[in-house]
């Protein structure tokens, strides 16, 4: 090569020996190179969900110029999608772009880093998670794994679902079989719904062969993508168990120790930057997405205030219930709480709702 | 200097020519150096204005290890407080910490990236910047100045006022002298309000003193520092005029189109991160420094519905006023009113308000 510092080192060379040259050579290369696997548990071509983590990889590699290279994988090329979790706790890969709702079996309590129903927008979420101990409370949670976790992602509130069948009271709910992901299903069953839950691509078959009469997802854009509306006329909103969701970057903790400082806070600057970035291209895409969902025959519904307020008490039960048998769930419970108490009474008088 | 390359260095100058060495160290430093002074229009002790352009230029400067010094400047140090965009322009100074609005005198269209009444809050407003071509007419607009913006600080809700006398219907409002700002101005006008636009630490006495009756000024948290609960016992909410306001880093264009992809790249992203880490920090302030206000004896309203739906009424008529003066007021306003009308539907659809 023939740039100065190449023209320096060849003239250098003359005076030092070569294996000191080499020497310095590695010794720059480990301060200034990283070069990670990252597992994602999304599709790279899954809207709001995958994308962000290929964009993610993108910003860092531009912003160190080559030197941070942490490479999206997608879920399948290198563990099964929902293990990411334990294959960076065993260190056999540096990274997963991963929802901490599927690591709750192990942690229910990591659920509110992803979605726990009735909660925050992405403004009080994180102001909670940054500036009220959220983010304290989670590295504290993970550490036994052995797992340093980051906010990275947001993803807009989801729908509360498709249903085959009108749903003109919640008696209409029970007997019926649904999709249903994370907390908000312990919220169904108490209203006789039976549920199970399904990865992305089982969902539409399903529904259509009436082996589940209902399914929640996702927000408009993506459950558009995934064409439900073919097989289910009744699309319900709020999605109240998931007003806003969270993806996170997981780092194993000896790998995230072995970064140097700047290293460590451009990554966690990619994902702030990335926030931004998702809240902006998925707040975006929902409007279009909902009006193309309506041109399709699909009738869109909103529950009343008074299912919703049937639910919320439907939540605040499990929420108890999940308090007394898991100390951790309690801890995080009891901060998430105590937050949103305080933050409730601004919310109601500063804004234009 | 005893590091490896300083030893390489001396060592190679025994062999080139000290010209050729000074020659390539000049060159070094334009590539890698980025050393810029910013005003800010902010003091860094202002809660929400100010600290969050100094965590800015901190950020830059670790995130480049130094190789990106965008000096913060507090108001008045270089140019005054108001004068950083022509201060900009001219190129006298390379950058400006500022609001939009300040500019508003030379452009009026420019308030639509500070906050004009009714607006959206932050996700709306980030989908329209970065997806819905807000940003791209912002550059639009202000190419002719020679100067490049970009949103970089978000800003909770402000309250819509302090008023000596409690406001019980709107034609309390009739003959009140009050400070108020941007647009919000000319429709409190339309209320028989003689509005003037006062430098925050002349809004105290004045208020003191009687010669206003009432003032806005920020949300709870900027408002509390400032002390107007000791002069005016009614604090109204909502603030209608500005639900999101947002702060830019303004640069001189030529000084911008001379910095490479990566120093460029750079900037934006600590702009992408501050935004996050203000809607943490904003909305994190505002409850405790509403109960602390509170505390002070002062009495908490908000506007009933009919008082806000005549104050939007007499905005959109000023929407449309000032649409027929002004060619670029039109041209953002027809953006931004087409796109919050498609956002509106999933708006009340999707979220739990």
């Amino acid at each position: 090569m023939h740039n100065r510092w190449g023209r320096l080192a060849v003239l250098g060379a003359a005076v030092l020996s070569f294996g000191a040259l080499a020497a310095l050579d590695a010794t720059a290369q480990d301060d200034k190179r990283v070069r990670w696997k990252m597992h994602s548990a999304f599709g790279g071509r899954l809207t709001g969900l995958g994308p962000p983590g290929i964009q993610f990889s993108d910003l860092l590699k531009k912003m160190s110029e080559g030197r941070i290279d942490i490479k999206f994988f997608e879920p399948g090329a290198l563990v099964p999608g929902l293990q990411g979790f334990d294959a960076v706790q065993t260190g056999s890969i540096e990274s997963s772009w991963n929802s901490a709702g599927y690591f709750a079996g192990k942690e229910p309590a990591a659920a509110f880093y992803t979605a726990v129903p009735f909660g925050p927008q992405f403004d009080e979420f994180m102001a909670w998670y940054k500036k009220g101990g959220g983010r304290d409370i989670q590295w504290e949670i993970y550490k036994p794994y052995g797992v340093r976790p980051n906010v990275c992602n947001y993803v807009s509130p989801e729908s509360s679902g498709w249903f085959r069948k009108e749903i003109k009271s919640l008696q209409d709910l029970k007997g019926l079989k649904m999709r249903f992901f994370g907390l908000g299903a312990q919220v169904m069953e108490k209203f006789g719904v039976s549920t199970q839950l399904l990865a992305a691509g089982d969902i539409y078959p399903a529904l259509e062969l009436g082996t589940i009469d209902a399914t929640e997802f996702s927000n408009p854009a993506i459950d558009l993508d995934l064409g439900f509306f073919q097989v289910a006329k009744h699309y319900y909103f709020p999605g109240w168990h998931q007003q806003a969701t969270f993806v996170e970057f997981q780092a194993n903790q000896a790998k995230w120790d072995g970064l140097n400082e700047t290293q460590k806070l451009l990554i966690d600057v990619a994902c702030d930057a990335n926030l931004t970035n998702t809240v902006a291209d998925n707040t975006a895409a929902q409007p279009s997405a909902l009006k193309k969902i309506a041109e399709k025959g699909v009738t869109l519904h909103r529950w009343s205030p008074e299912v919703l307020a049937a639910l919320e008490k439907a939540w605040n039960e499990v929420l108890a219930e999940q308090s007394v048998k898991n100390a951790n769930f309690k801890k995080i419970a009891d901060s998430y709480l105590a937050f949103r108490k305080e933050y409730e009474t601004w919310r109601k008088l500063g804004y234009i709702h």
